[in-house]
């Protein structure tokens, strides 16, 4: 089964989408499989993190976007705004794809996990995620 | 099929457990297709590197310890240790999910290939990783 | 369906082989499934990026490299080059593992988004990806 999510962003961070797959895993009828996330975009990734404190989130945002800052004066990629191509970089440090086993019609995820569509521009979007999910 | 194996870290570092995914493909008698491994977990995570020199998984090591030192003012997530916060970012930074292809009954990775567990704490412990099998 | 299809590279940067992933596809006349690539490299790594505009990827290797430099003083897995343990840490911090959906008979890819090989080493080579298509 293939199937599309469209999760929507609010800017720069991670926005849980869990229950949104786990829905998509429930309709598809599978007690034991695989479910794989992929995300249609290069300046939004996917991650799978703690999904207790949110301090963690804002830890992890403030942290790349140091990493990665805007305004580097090596970047040629510039014409659709500074935080383009910081976008695509943090993209690339992070995940498109992700696979998680599901097991007793679950996702097989631990318990402080969650999936989350990262946010890289300072626009939010709707983001495209498509799902497969197979046994 | 889905599985789990119980990984034991001493501290921070790659921990090859190749021969246990090995395993779990060889007990599911799949001679062609898909070996996805997850880790339940968000301060630690896994990677495929090379299993030949030694000496390449310490400078890895380093090198990311380097990258996410401790102690950064900017954290707020401080509550579960000072090695706790860098945990999370170094499991953004890698991977929690690996998709192998399986043909003639073997994982097929390259020669050089081992899959890891990267304990990010500085306290070793078990980690849960979830193994699909499928054709 | 398991496959393994050879892509060239010149040097580092990004190389794009969707075609060639699409004709793997195409060839085994899956219409709703799943692709998984994986290479068998650990100085080489894949990602999926934009596929407009070359100045993203240019901006892409040139950032990793910079964040990467050679001749770190604390590498001591220096044997094989002074490229050797920058590309595995670039690897490392990319993918090694890449699964994508597939939707009527075509990988189900975003608008602008590319699979790419990326050679971390100065010399380009012939990098081997294993392709696993199931349904």
């Amino acid at each position: 089964m293939v199937t599309t999510i469209g999760v929507q962003t609010t800017g720069q961070g991670l926005v849980e989408f869990t229950p949104q797959v786990q829905a998509a895993v429930a309709e598809a009828r599978v007690t034991e499989g695989l479910c794989t996330v992929m995300i249609q975009h290069t300046s939004a990734s996917l991650t799978i993190q703690e999904n207790a404190d949110p301090s963690a989130r804002h830890d992890l945002e403030g942290w790349l976007s140091r990493l990665v800052p805007e305004d580097d004066p090596h970047f040629t990629h510039t014409h659709e705004g500074a935080d383009d191509m910081p976008s695509h970089i943090k993209a690339a440090l992070t995940s498109t794809t992700l696979s998680i086993p599901i097991a007793r019609g679950h996702l097989a995820l631990g318990t402080w996990q969650g999936i989350y569509v990262w946010e890289h521009r300072r626009r939010g979007s709707t983001r495209t995620c498509v799902i497969h999910i197979g046994s």
